[in-house]
């Protein structure tokens, strides 16, 4: 399938009061593209992601904060961007409960 | 390496007028996220893209406009997204002279 596609990062499911959404817009070679969608939606104290993918995350709109299993937090606004490598151990600590917040995130396969 | 990276997509290489720079942001396992810069970049009239790799890409400012093999073009404002599969020749038709354009793009394996 060689035809391109199109969309607008704005259009996409939306977040539910402290919940988030998600599409996957793009796939291939066990790398993934997808949008997500949070209102107040956050990671229980003391739970870990730790995936074994790199993941590229790009906030968009709102306002969130991540935290590290080194006991780190950083506030995310629209333009920064986090590279969280592979099992690095991190949660969403917080997102903005009054607003939704966008974000990209990109899965790298690991190297 | 599990240490975070973070960053603003505002900061990084400004394009020259006529051309483009780039910045890779992230790579692992064959995927890349890179930013660009362009700034009344085209690429030559029938020149094409043909690439192995899937592209996505997301405008973040500026005005673009992407030409396809098949004849089609397609106008790109901030917000807009394309994914380009592997071997779907393209070219950058134009990009606004005036001011720079930033897009983020995803080069994913192919599958």
């Amino acid at each position: 399938m060689t035809t391109p596609r199109f969309g607008r990062i704005g259009d996409g499911p939306s977040a539910p009061a402290g919940g988030e959404a998600f599409a996957e817009l793009a796939a291939s070679g066990g790398g993934r593209v997808v949008r997500s969608a949070s209102r107040g939606q956050q990671d229980p104290a003391g739970q870990w992601y730790d995936q074994a993918e790199a993941e590229f995350v790009l906030l968009l709109a709102g306002a969130a904060r991540l935290g590290f299993a080194d006991g780190t937090e950083r506030s995310l606004a629209p333009g920064d961007w986090a590279v969280i490598p592979a099992h690095c151990r991190h949660r969403v600590a917080w997102t903005d409960p009054a607003a939704e917040t966008l974000w990209l995130a990109v899965h790298l396969p690991a190297t």
